[in-house]
């Protein structure tokens, strides 16, 4: 078995994180995750209002009597969403702990801080992670250039930036991008994080709310399949490869504007693809990771699996290389 | 102390390579790297002629009794030089290792199997390490996005390329790009690699033949300050970012061709990098592991630092990550 100081932090078994991801994030999932002995985040925007977010926080307490948090992603939007009502959803319902994203968590963070909760900020760079940490969060989610959703533009991967981020951070801090199994799990333990923050690996469980075509799309697909949309924008997305992105690609390929994909790239459709399982519908996230995953297990099978072969790898394998001399 | 099947396979004591660099992978070098108990390569094409070549393997066997090899790196070019007198030298010289990089091996393995040298074979994705292990290659050093020189253009770093890799390639292989020190050494070996393959961390050594500025250089830079370019010729390198290479950025961005750059990326100039320290003078390359880069050890300092740390780390902070459930 396995234990950090993100444990002791977070008051978790393991540390082992599903981090927000949108339409997928609910209850059923988060409290499977909790149940497991892992740290699950709703995804707060995936709720249409600051009530619904409230209805899915109990529904999840009636799940699990583990503790879980609710993700805050905020994004670049034309209509953006009622952020401080979601955020005050979050405080008021008594959950511990939120999971920051997509911005600088200053505007948010003595709100949370007065309301007790402990803050996991996820974020791209270094520089963002000693920001947030000279603010005040509590632990950092260092999210490398091979993830799911937004990389950033810095195109760093874990196996560089996690070590870069762990000499200047000094509080728990997650790996996140790339990761899906013991071997990631170690490896990240290796390069200086206290635990693993995985997206891509829980959407292919039992238990993500997602139609079953996802779940085997991620199963049969490589590390090759996933584009980057939106770079000219600045706000760039990893996505499934399918129809669909490779259609944005080619309409920004040939000078397009963010005006000529929005319909293509709608949310609506996105979440129509997790929903009816036509993977060409609309744009959804995947890894890189996803030509790592080869099965669909139960996130209680998916999680034993990984502390247990954690274990095997650091006793086994990585004992019979040390030598004596 | 570190040992795995690689270090049986080819001889050597610590399963860690010193790979082929242009202007950098000579004598002084190579045999530090042999001497403190790793496989250092020549470069083949740094040397003018390939009787050049001849005179700097005699100028190696001088300076170390202990096993080093030769890289023969084949490029698109448009005066390609004498590549099989190149090869007839390495077999003929008797030293027992070549890394081949930049092409299907399938046309000089013959010749090499013939002649008693043991292939590494360095390629930049699964598909291809899988076809280089079909042919006989000995071993695979498989190198990810973050590497410096040439990753490709499937931008699969590490942390996903290793796994998937070691999924499918059976004999000793070696994780490339990315990596600098024990932590790295540790996460190639838990994501299934048999050892390292590191450059840009050999640049910033006392014996490296280049010049204090560039090993200065290595170790003020960020992860951040390289560049790609030729990527519009699917011919993509990472290079240090200065001058040169943003310009190179620049001009192709606004839809310039390989014959508007040819001047400013000519080969001697890199070279004169090395030789005069003037940094911006031309294109010379860079991973982005010289973020974690921070002195100029002696070769025997590093690899004895590497090992070292990495009996520490699995001993110490991995082991102490595993409790008794």
């Amino acid at each position: 078995m396995v234990r950090t100081r993100f444990c002791d932090v977070f008051g978790v078994e393991y540390p082992i994180v599903q981090g927000g991801m949108q339409w997928v994030g609910r209850a059923g999932l988060v409290s499977a995750v909790a149940n497991a002995g892992g740290l699950g985040f709703l995804t707060a925007l995936t709720q249409p209002t600051p009530e619904d977010l409230a209805e899915e926080i109990y529904r999840c307490r009636q799940l699990t009597d583990k503790p879980f948090g609710v993700n805050l992603t905020i994004l670049p939007s034309i209509k953006p969403p009622p952020y401080v009502e979601y955020r005050d959803v979050i405080i008021e319902s008594g959950v511990g702990v939120v999971e920051t994203a997509g911005f600088n968590p200053a505007e948010h963070l003595p709100a949370f801080k007065a309301g007790g909760v402990k803050v996991l900020h996820k974020c791209t760079s270094v520089r963002h992670a000693v920001k947030a940490q000279q603010l005040g969060v509590d632990g950092i989610s260092i999210d490398g250039f091979e993830c799911a959703g937004h990389p950033g533009e810095d195109d760093i991967p874990g196996l560089v930036l996690i070590p870069a981020a762990t000499e200047k951070i000094t509080i728990p801090m997650l790996a996140s991008g790339g990761l899906a199994d013991a071997r990631g799990l170690v490896a990240a333990l290796a390069l200086g994080a206290d635990g693993i923050n995985m997206g891509t690996r829980f959407v292919a469980t039992t238990e993500a709310p997602v139609h079953e075509n996802v779940k085997r799309r991620l199963v049969e697909a490589s590390e090759h399949d996933t584009d980057l949309i939106f770079r000219s924008l600045r706000n760039t997305a990893r996505v499934a490869r399918n129809a669909v992105s490779t259609e944005v690609v080619s309409i920004f390929d040939s000078g397009g504007q963010f005006d000529d994909v929005r319909e293509l790239v709608a949310g609506v459709r996105g979440r129509k693809v997790y929903e009816v399982g036509d993977l060409d519908l609309g744009i959804w996230t995947a890894g890189m990771v996803q030509g790592l995953i080869h099965d669909i297990p139960t996130v209680s099978e998916l999680i034993d699996r990984i502390v247990t072969e954690a274990g095997e790898l650091i006793k086994g394998r990585l004992g019979d290389v040390l030598i004596q001399k």
